[in-house]
């Protein structure tokens, strides 16, 4: 497994950032309309043909194959592919992760595209964000992977705005046990216990700054 | 929570369904895109503003909230919006559920957008996906809801295609225990038990052919 070695300054990748960031964001915006448009078939057929040509003008110069997880010397991780927090994939809710004193901390809005029953966020998706922000908190000294890890749904998460909560209870090895959280704001509506492992490769390596999940 | 009723004939959804397949696959592919291109900083500038051109058209006509899950008196679900099956979301893979002799089994094509580790599937989509599948080999009778999920992951899942496969286990009551696997060529990568629950609403009610997740 391979991570990419980005050789450029921290001023260059959060300029890079603030390039990819209103683009992402915009397909993140396409994606909502398509699901709640109303117009009609005419229209839907014009965004169509009107969306393959940007895809084709994008597709002039691209890499081969997906994305990939990098980094740079001063190991600022620019997973930016990612599924969960990928600065320039439309599919991740685009978690900011805080990172405060007993683990890590993103507060964040899931829309119309996180459905699953009628207007709750579908438990796939809850089950998707708490094995990142586990992995994330387990992930101080290098990217962690997932042993195992349990959700329990104690009631529904609605769709809106929501906290998740991720910290370690317990270190042994190369092993790690993480535990966290999914709250809407009258509480708990998810939790996960997760097993993680460090990488033997990442032992005493750099502590990059992200998970890859 | 409520369920729609889209009093329309199984031709129409079938029409329908026809019309916003290609539009969503589009999307996908616009997703996708982004990800991967390289094309300069006015590029990227000028597709950001033809897209935010399509989304003000599309949004000139839309539903007041996310799509919800409606069904048809033939009780054919249209979960449309839904983040793993839904036929107008382009963040879900758009799993086709196949239903088999013991369960359900899928199989599909995960690209850059699902990315955790390099070139590997992100292990929350994997939780996603399995919750989903899970959910949907106990639904059988009307859409179950997870309440405990457990996730093993055996070796890294990685990019391309894939297939999975869900069935219960277990029947007490409201209660419904299933199991549910991802595999590449080689085999396993990823398997998961875990606990549905049907709600009180649908028991005896009628056989809706998917899961909400």
């Amino acid at each position: 497994m391979e991570f990419i070695l980005e050789d450029i300054s921290e001023d260059e990748v959060a300029r890079r950032r603030d390039v990819y960031t209103p683009l992402t964001d915009t397909v993140r915006d396409l994606v909502d309309a398509v699901i709640r448009t109303e117009v009609g078939e005419d229209a839907l057929a014009d965004a169509r043909q009107r969306i393959a040509a940007i895809v084709a003008d994008l597709r002039s110069e691209q890499m081969d194959g997906p994305y990939g997880v990098r980094h740079t010397r001063e190991n600022t991780g620019m997973a930016w592919g990612n599924a969960v927090i990928g600065v320039r994939n439309a599919l991740a809710p685009s978690l900011d992760v805080e990172h405060v004193d007993d683990g890590v901390r993103s507060e964040f809005t899931l829309g119309a595209a996180y459905e699953g029953p009628p207007g709750q966020v579908h438990g796939g998706v809850c089950a998707m964000l708490l094995d990142h922000l586990l992995g994330n908190a387990a992930s101080y000294e290098g990217a962690c992977y997932t042993g195992t890890i349990t959700l329990r749904y104690l009631r529904p998460t609605p769709l809106g705005t929501l906290t998740a909560r991720a910290w370690v209870t317990e270190e042994t090895g190369r092993k790690r046990i993480a535990r966290g959280t999914i709250s809407d704001a009258e509480g708990v509506t998810c939790e996960a216990e997760g097993v993680f492992i460090v990488p033997r490769s990442a032992v005493g390596g750099p502590a990059v700054r992200w998970s890859a999940g």
